[in-house]
């Protein structure tokens, strides 16, 4: 009897591991957090594959009602798949540790991340400082946080991922070049020379799927070009080493 | 026709995707990468479980007769396995620009990494800074490139992860205690109180496997912990959230 929290990846059915699918068939209920990101294939492929069916776990369910996924936890096993690796969201610590408090056994299986996939420019993963993120804007309502961490990894000549706000629910997702436009709009009021229409960008649509894109360019440039289907990221490379700036000429060809 | 570079994942032979699996089995060669780290099962193990024979792929055969694992597939697939996520080490981006300039068509499978599977600790992965790696000193030697990342993430408050060398083929493998002593000698040379013996410290031993262990204390009371089997690595912490406080408080119980 256990809580498994189980990453399924970045792309499709078949992403998930050997010890991830046998874990998800011995459980009696499953459990998809569909609110922080979205896989390329219906959850209909999912339940294919994994031979289960699965109930959609929504923002309100996992935040607000957890007690229904922690509780059956008690006494069966029960999943919960997050896309990605499943600990990297801050949602899914908070339900570790109200897991923990009722005294609920867990487990976690790792899989794939953005954070590491992002390896897939050419750039070097352990050259990225701090990731940030860019929310929807709400009218005039901007922060300014993924400038700022923007500005911090640039003192250390870092490379920053900024991941792109989504609601799957209500099927808003941020393009990368939506992103580019809030971080040129903080740009303009905060003139720090932080991001501007000339700075190094490169965009990733669907990494880790058969479908995905990379382009680079500048700002101005990649404002331009449609990336597709979601979900979007967008990479400012700090210093760039001639063996990155190499691969990420060939990554980008693909 | 097809070079798969395909990452196996963190611990064992179920760590492998689906999608992984399947192709490796319709590879007619499968190199393991057997020189940057090293799994928590024999390779025998890895053998059962895939249907195929492997060949270790040591730094030599990747770095210097890469010609072995590249012309082969030319006219077949080949697989080369990666443990954790596959692009994340430079000798890997070099592996896939040599194929590249033959003409090669290249594909990625990607799998956990250990810098995303550090969220086990409840840390936040979006805080980490710049990854830092300890090599082995040679005599007097000893790079002081860590402790400069440490001091960068620092003034960031940002985390830092730093990986420990390891050389498999001579069952070398370094220890979080090595490590510390290793940050406390360059302390005691540069004396810009970066990491002392009261610097809280994060150790990390076999990630993402059934024995994985996390400690939480001083450089000082971390000395003194045996962490068992490779392999380790170690986490100093930034600013801590109230969260990640109360997570990797649970986290370290485990």
């Amino acid at each position: 009897m256990a809580l498994y929290i189980i990453g399924i990846g970045l792309s499709d059915a078949n992403d998930i591991t050997l010890k991830g699918l046998e874990t998800v068939k011995k459980c009696s209920r499953i459990f998809l957090e569909s609110y922080t990101s979205v896989m390329q294939c219906p959850v209909a492929e999912l339940e294919k594959v994994y031979g289960k069916n699965i109930t959609l776990a929504n923002r309100t369910l996992v935040e607000s009602k957890a007690e229904e996924i922690i509780i059956p936890a008690k006494d069966s096993d029960v999943a919960f798949l997050v896309m990605g690796d499943p600990l990297v969201a801050t949602t899914h610590i908070d339900l570790f540790l109200r897991a923990k408090k009722e005294g609920v056994e867990i487990k976690i299986i790792h899989n794939a991340s953005i954070v590491s996939a992002i390896g897939a420019t050419g750039l070097q993963v352990y050259k990225f400082g701090k990731t940030a993120s860019i929310p929807f804007s709400q009218g005039n309502y901007m922060p300014e946080t993924p400038y700022n961490i923007l500005q911090e990894n640039q003192k250390n000549s870092a490379h920053t991922l900024l991941l792109l706000d989504l609601k799957p629910e209500e099927n808003k997702f941020m393009t990368i070049a939506d992103a580019i436009s809030y971080l040129l709009k903080i740009e303009e009021r905060s003139k720090k020379s932080v991001f501007t229409e000339s700075t190094l960008c490169i965009g990733c649509a669907r990494i880790g799927s058969s479908s995905q894109k990379i382009s680079v360019g500048t700002a101005k440039e990649l404002l331009k070009v449609d990336f597709g289907a979601p979900v979007h990221a967008l990479i400012v490379p700090g210093k760039l080493h001639f063996l990155e700036e190499e691969a990420l000429k060939e990554m980008a060809k693909k």
